[in-house]
């Protein structure tokens, strides 16, 4: 016994028995198998998914005739629409690697990642194009520029008439047109920038293995059906859209692009394709519960949707389930693909009141099926005790987890030391083994030699009933070192002291986390309806 | 342009963001995240998730405490039972190949294969173990032997004392046994013998990559919701069971075990435990819509069943339809890992007749997700036109087709010589892409120079209200070579003469494809279902 067979290792690959995994392959098996199926609607525009293919192909065919191919870098700046949908797998297609670029995004930074990309060509809305003329005079590079011009966009900038239209640019080529086959599923085939703490963004790269494994993970962990109709609230250029561009093409399902989130153009696109998914920011959720009900459409089944960036409180989550809509919370970084982590649900939490379920849900939970582990690890490097109080990293692997930062052998070599990818977000782990996000590294408050997560006094209070959106951030103190400081927008028509709601935290939760000063008044989020803490953090500065 | 950047391949895979697919993943997320989660139920015994993996665990164990790992075979000859699921995760979780044999085969053929595979233990079933013993009479090797006891199998026979029983082999195991993890995914983990037509059997090896596409591909192509309840009526020894057990880890479903199957204890199992999925060859499925009213289960759920081996009939689909069972029909190969090709349902399907309906699901469709590429191949070696006319041979490419036939390099070669899998089925494209099985090239018959599709007939005669199941083979003949031959059973209380069903099958196909001669009387079929030609054709000779 124990001689191994080498009989069975001498079975090589080859062309019937291996196929390199891409998401290319989602969009040619649906557009054979479902050619007149809607893939993208877009205001008065759509296209099937035939349409959607010979579009991908004619952007590759363009992009391959103006010799870019393998590892060249074709950047976007671009909204949601079709376009967009088409660069995700146009791009890759040829063999190229997608830079979508945040929208918000100041010259300064779009001019740095151009030349660090080494942008080779650049697809802008025409809207976005005096942001991306002004980043060109202070980079290297001088990408050819492609325009994309949306008739539904409104009063539009002047271009300069040199510039070739995204229409003319793929018109011309061959519908049909077959790209060279991808040989290696670790290639590069899409790069996001971080929007980076301090410095400049870091480049995220991802490769053809993840972005298959994202889309067939979210299909499986989500169980969506066939024929999903979601709409597209999340940004696209944030993570590849989470990849639900991907996971759609996956199912053979429909994508209803919104140029511009409001609840009003939401209600009505939701409501006229009739809509079986979404996503958004849980400012989303909160615009959408807080909504007039004459806007709100009755769906006669359960809509269900993914949020990430913070909790969702109870209020939201039970006026959504009022709406019919089933939130999934999960949890995900640009550094994994999007969402990687989700609450999942358990048969036992529906006997729970919809306070208890909210708390449940207000973890971030578990892996999807393609995470191959996820773990929280304390300062002496090991796991914590699943007791919901051991604080420690939230630490991910996987065949999601990106290729590593483009030219920054440094931060890639930091990020993956311990064998895991360091998230840089603190958690604890529940006995069920769900895992709570407590603070980013750089949000904890040290109070007097005590940790204090912001996340967790900003959870008390938003369960104050006239708190609308809160954040909290250190504030220097001469006595303690750092005092929590909370910015709050209060609920439309309601009200409430600065005593008030110190008092409330004090009564609700451990006395010494209350934060020591509230400022009230509007916070400022980014483009993903995040709230950008570092600005509150200069504003900090100036109250002390 | 057009230099590309280095920087994009300068990322290597590590530990964090790289790990090899395997469906032993499937289990240690599930197990974590749903361990009390019912995973098997086989009559009045059950385990959940956390106990499933135990169980895995300890098998593992015990195989690697004996000194068996990579490519070591351990052959089982076992029912659908819990031990059959832990051997489809031990086995490999332990590194080790997975040799599941039909529990039909001879002596002869079993020691063929312990010889052939270097089966280094066995373990089966105590009712099965006579025919393993005497297998072993003639093998050259000895591997040891464990004994599945089953109190659910009535009389057992004796088996030596010094025999190894089942649970005494993996209770002094450790249930937190961690094997060594798996290094690369394309390592073999099962090894199926196909019944081979003629000389020996050829084994077909799985490998690890291959498994997990499966269960990922089963879920987004058959679009699972989580916690599926399966009813295993397909044997588990046939492909792995068709993936089903793996893909059940992966949707944290309920596997229902059937030691045997009648009409009888299915609907009391799919009943007693409310069953939302189960497969079966259209044998299965004729048996269980006309089975007796009063025993039918009235469900307010759709049932779905994954149904292959030959189209289901219109009669079947309709009476399934009224008991709101929905069958998908799909085709595969113990070289595919079972199903690769579905008769996807198109939304605008559901306006036809049931008879239309049936039509379209009598073809053997499109790629399931997993697969790459599927086509019909001419003699000329070109793709045929999409006519629903032109035949041609079934070919298939992707990473569920097999690594090749173990220690049989020409076999091998032929099977992947054109880049293709060849499947050896005849088929033809209708317009709309789907691909139709029209005959084993071996089942076709030539008849004054035409072709003759045996399946052709079989559909026909299967319209006729009379015919329960029809097999076609071909018959010589002096003056056309060879003549269709018909085996029919009648429905129940049916009865319809020779000329009859001639007349019937001439006015309904082309003329001269008319079967020339009737059989009437039950049909041998294998333990799957399928009807054995084989046997037919010997048959015919003694007719003739």
């Amino acid at each position: 016994m124990g001689t191994t067979m080498q009989a069975y290792d001498d079975l090589p690959r080859n062309k019937a028995n291996y196929a390199p995994l891409t998401i290319t392959g989602f969009l040619e098996r649906t557009a054979d198998i479902f050619p007149h199926r809607p893939a993208v609607i877009y205001e008065d525009r759509s296209y099937n998914w035939a349409e959607t293919r010979s579009r991908c192909r004619q952007l590759a065919s363009a992009l391959n005739a103006r010799g870019l191919g393998r590892n060249d870098t074709v950047s976007v700046l671009l909204h949601n629409t079709p376009e967009m949908l088409e660069c995700q797998f146009g791009v890759p297609m040829a063999g190229c690697v997608l830079n979508s670029i945040n929208t918000r995004l100041d010259a300064d930074t779009i001019s740095y990642i151009i030349d660090h990309a080494e942008c080779r060509l650049f697809i802008t809305d025409r809207e976005l194009y005096p942001i991306v003329a002004e980043a060109l005079e202070t980079s290297e590079f001088s990408p050819e520029i492609i325009i994309v011009d949306d008739v539904n966009a409104g009063t539009q900038p002047d271009v300069p008439t040199a510039l070739v239209d995204y229409e003319r640019f793929i018109g011309a080529q061959d519908p049909n047109y077959t790209p060279p086959p991808l040989e290696d599923e670790w290639q590069a085939m899409a790069l996001n920038y971080t929007s980076g703490t301090t410095g400049r963004p870091k480049g995220v790269v991802y490769h053809h293995r993840g972005a298959y494994l994202m889309g067939m993970g979210t299909a499986a962990s989500w169980a969506l059906p066939m024929h999903p109709r979601y709409l597209y609230t999340v940004p696209m250029f944030h993570c590849n859209g989470w990849g639900h561009g991907w996971t759609m093409a996956l199912m053979a399902g429909t994508i209803i692009c919104l140029r511009a989130f409001s609840p009003e153009k939401f209600f009505e696109q939701a409501e006229k394709h009739n809509i079986t998914h979404f996503g958004g920011a849980p400012i989303i959720m909160n615009m959408l519960a807080s909504a007039p009900d004459d806007l709100k459409p009755k769906f006669d089944h359960t809509v269900k949707a993914m949020t990430a960036g913070a909790p969702p409180p109870a209020s939201v989550l039970e006026a959504m389930a009022h709406m019919n809509y089933e939130i999934m919370h999960v949890y995900g970084l640009t550094e994994t693909y999007g969402h990687v982590l989700l609450a999942a649900p358990q048969e036992e939490w529906r006997a729970k009141t919809i306070s208890e379920q909210a708390e449940l849900n207000a973890r971030q939970g578990v892996m999807f099926t393609n995470l191959d582990g996820a773990a929280v690890i304390g300062e002496d490097g090991k796991p914590v005790p699943h007791d919901g109080q051991s604080m420690g990293e939230i630490v991910l692997r996987g065949n999601v987890v990106m290729k590593g930062y483009l030219k920054d052998p440094v931060e890639t070599e930091k990020a993956f030391k311990s064998g895991w990818f360091q998230s840089g977000d603190l958690g604890v782990v529940y006995p069920d083994g769900y895992i709570q996000l407590k603070d980013r590294a750089k949000d904890i408050i040290i109070s007097g030699g005590e940790n204090i997560s912001s996340v967790e006094v900003e959870n008390t209070l938003y369960k104050h009933p006239a708190v609308d959106v809160a954040a909290v951030v250190a504030m220097p103190d001469d006595k303690w070192g750092e005092v929590p400081c909370a910015f709050v927008e209060l609920a439309s028509g309601a009200s409430a002291s600065e005593d008030d709601l110190i008092n409330y935290c004090a009564d609700n939760m451990a006395r010494f986390k209350r934060p020591k000063k509230i400022v009230f008044g509007e916070l400022p989020k980014t483009a993903t309806g995040k709230i950008q803490k570092k600005v509150l953090r200069d504003k900090v500065k100036d109250l002390t």
